[in-house]
């Protein structure tokens, strides 16, 4: 895995101000260090080591993170016809499909570079990547898409993310596009925006928003990665690589903040 | 990197209740569900698709975390000589040395078993792992710390993990143990208590309490992963394997909570 | 009100290791200061002026505080028919009966002191204070309770406040107390206990732990403030007066922490 | 006191959205209701009663608060010569001159309606009131501001709540009028601004921003409210009245939420 390996990080920087989704603003992302140095520093009676510490408070949702299963229910059911009642849901969060039964996931990864094969930098807001475009994708880039694959949609938004108001406003995957990646047999998915599916589109035919939530995490167990940073790998050109992934164990949270990574072995 | 390889888990799950260093004990770690399903359930209007969501209010130094080279300062200065000021540690955290800068970690990781070295299931509370016992270890499972290598120290404490005061009384590493990591140019290391040092035993020498966090993090630039959980990679053998962890990038801060894998190839 | 008037603070004061509730320990209570005054002190560019300040973590329900309506219900049911639905109940709190419907609180009040009409300092940790002891406790201080007023029940245990366990496991009021207070048109009660009733006692008319909590609030509408300091209130022998209380309007929440006092005049 | 006294509630409520200082939006103000009734409905085992309950997160300047003397410095020294020191100055907060030493304050209230005395409904956003504004005021009711009072300074800005940009580039008090009512002898001062002073004005003799802040909590010892809800006791044309508020205890705090009252007597 390691030797001469070139290692691509995935995660965009976790820092007050970055964008949340509305959902999630409320408690959204705050990080504050309130013991320092200073404060222990007695030379004389204990020394020259000082530690510095702080808190975080933030949604599980926000930033680079994975989507777990309980996240989302079809009709109350969680993925597997788990039904939602209080044996299951709780105040401290999930007795079934918490994000702490995500296993690490070390797995086949593929970049669906949809905006390069469109010629574009990247796919305009509100646009919904479909089936098709990733068919032609996959075409162009030569590559397809493989049980127990994760396949990482590339629409060129990470390049928004210091500007959060178009960030979330960005481009997103159709339920045709989540639809066509479930029936491939993907363990997870991920794309650079904010909630994979496009920001305000009710599919007509669920009559719901952000369908491919509801297919992917409620009706096929397929997780979610969302605020990929994924310019760099795209710049790289590698389509295929090994994607690592280690959700922490919040247990019965419904998604974990995570720093993925893709391995693309030199040979 | 992933056909045929075995993965460890080394992450102990993290709930409300689990061993929280005294010193982080006042944010400690909470998980809150407040947005549940049936909440947003409206068939006719929105479709069959909910979601439910929560908070995290937690201290970056709990569950199993890696400490960032902010985190200790030597008579007030950070490793490579960075002054702590307000340049440098601000309200919102560190300018230098935060947990950000910490790349993805994918090294060479060795398991150095002290308590299997020493026949027992596990080091009674309060012993200081030696360099002596580092050197047995070493001999006895016929390995060596190399260059560029996560080391990863266990004392069997990960066993008392739902007993948080016996698990915070534990073992740890002596600052010999910790000046011989050091000088083999390891990377990072690990131990399988909460703070890698031994709770309150002050080093006559430095004169400080966990001089391995001042030797390690402010003298020597190594990182330090905390309550590992090592029983299983212990039960399985593996003395050798790929070390996986990826800090999350939280902007500024002292550490981050990670999920490292040991990745054991099959051949 | 104010010439001459004598002027008892009610408040016990709210710090990282004061009594919690075993059902609020999980959120807790953390003051966090991250602003210091040097952050921001450079006299040539911006004079002489610096800021601090912090951030507070806590559930609602900690030290002195005042219990919201929404708080209990008796079968899914809020005081007055409000029924516990989705239209109620929200994420973000209650629609119907949140804190902030708890007008300012400027009323007569009368401290029963129980424990002085037993002789005693302190009742004992478990003793449920029954009706009988109001009335004999009402008889020896020649008061009455009367409709409007505020009655506060001194058992003494306020003086165990810097002892958590021992608080925590202190005496209570009795059922029977409950019905007499509610009887007499009481608008709020409150005690020197961390709630109310006493800990771990099953009602056996009603079945339910914490009888008080469902006759007061969901039966009858009457507000209830715990953890109040009554000592010097009592060693002052003042049994009327002006009680205070000006709730938080922390919308949608189901309680508040308050600072009541009572007002002495000295007429 | 009671008897036929009108209270006017002077909190402004607490939600989530509602204006907040930019100094303060990193931990802003949440509440979640994270526990819920139907959760312990078990009416077999545990009869018919139920609790929720929820938790708070903000920073202790949000909504309608009190600063404690703490909150501000004098290059570096707060009130009374205390210099910022770590003695002084904890990750806890403050030890001296915390918010938990300034006593419930029930003392005489005057309201400086300096919107009416001017003609208009509010003054606007930026206008600076000055120590003429405040004569002409004091003339134009008939009213003095005298030593140990508790002066309120009416702009109508409260009236802009619900538009949180518009509420926060209110108007604001002119270091002459600080000085002026400093020189009163008052022992609090509000208004219904978000901070006293007015947005980003420096001012020039001092080179500050918020000179009030210095002059008032730093160099009087005299408190600041803020955020207050004026409108109800303007339109009532009370401007003589009793003012209660009662900040909490938070130990070592650099200010608290209040929710003050004016008690206007029949008489």
């Amino acid at each position: 895995m390691i030797e001469g390996a070139r290692v691509f990080d995935l995660e965009q920087p976790r820092a007050e101000g970055m964008p949340v989704h509305p959902a999630h603003q409320q408690a959204g992302y705050s990080y504050l260090l309130h013991r320092r140095h200073e404060d222990e520093y007695r030379p004389d009676e204990s020394g020259p080591r000082t530690g510095a510490a702080g808190i975080i408070v933030c949604a599980e949702h926000t930033g680079t993170h994975i989507d777990a299963l309980c996240h989302q229910s079809d009709a109350l059911t969680l993925y597997g016809g788990v039904s939602v009642d209080s044996s299951v849901q709780t105040p401290r969060g999930f007795k079934r499909h918490g994000v702490e039964e995500i296993p690490p996931i070390l797995a086949p990864g593929v970049l669906l570079d949809v905006a390069a094969s469109k010629g574009l930098d990247e796919i305009e807001a509100g646009y919904p990547v479909t089936a098709e475009d990733l068919e032609a994708c996959c075409e162009r880039q030569e590559v397809s898409v493989e049980p127990g694959d994760v396949a990482l949609v590339r629409t060129g938004n990470a390049r928004q993310w210091e500007d959060p108001e178009r960030y979330l406003a960005g481009p997103g995957v159709a339920a045709s596009a989540s639809y066509w990646l479930a029936e491939r047999g993907v363990i997870a998915v991920g794309a650079d925006n904010m909630a994979w599916d496009v920001p305000g589109l009710r599919d007509p035919e669920l009559g719901c928003l952000m369908p491919g939530h509801l297919i992917l995490l409620a009706r096929y167990g397929i997780y979610i990665v969302e605020n990929l940073a994924l310019e760099e790998l795209a710049a790289a050109g590698a389509h295929r690589f090994d994607f690592v992934c280690t959700p922490l164990k919040l247990v019965g949270a419904t998604g974990s903040p995570v720093r993925p990574v893709a391995v693309v072995s030199s040979r």
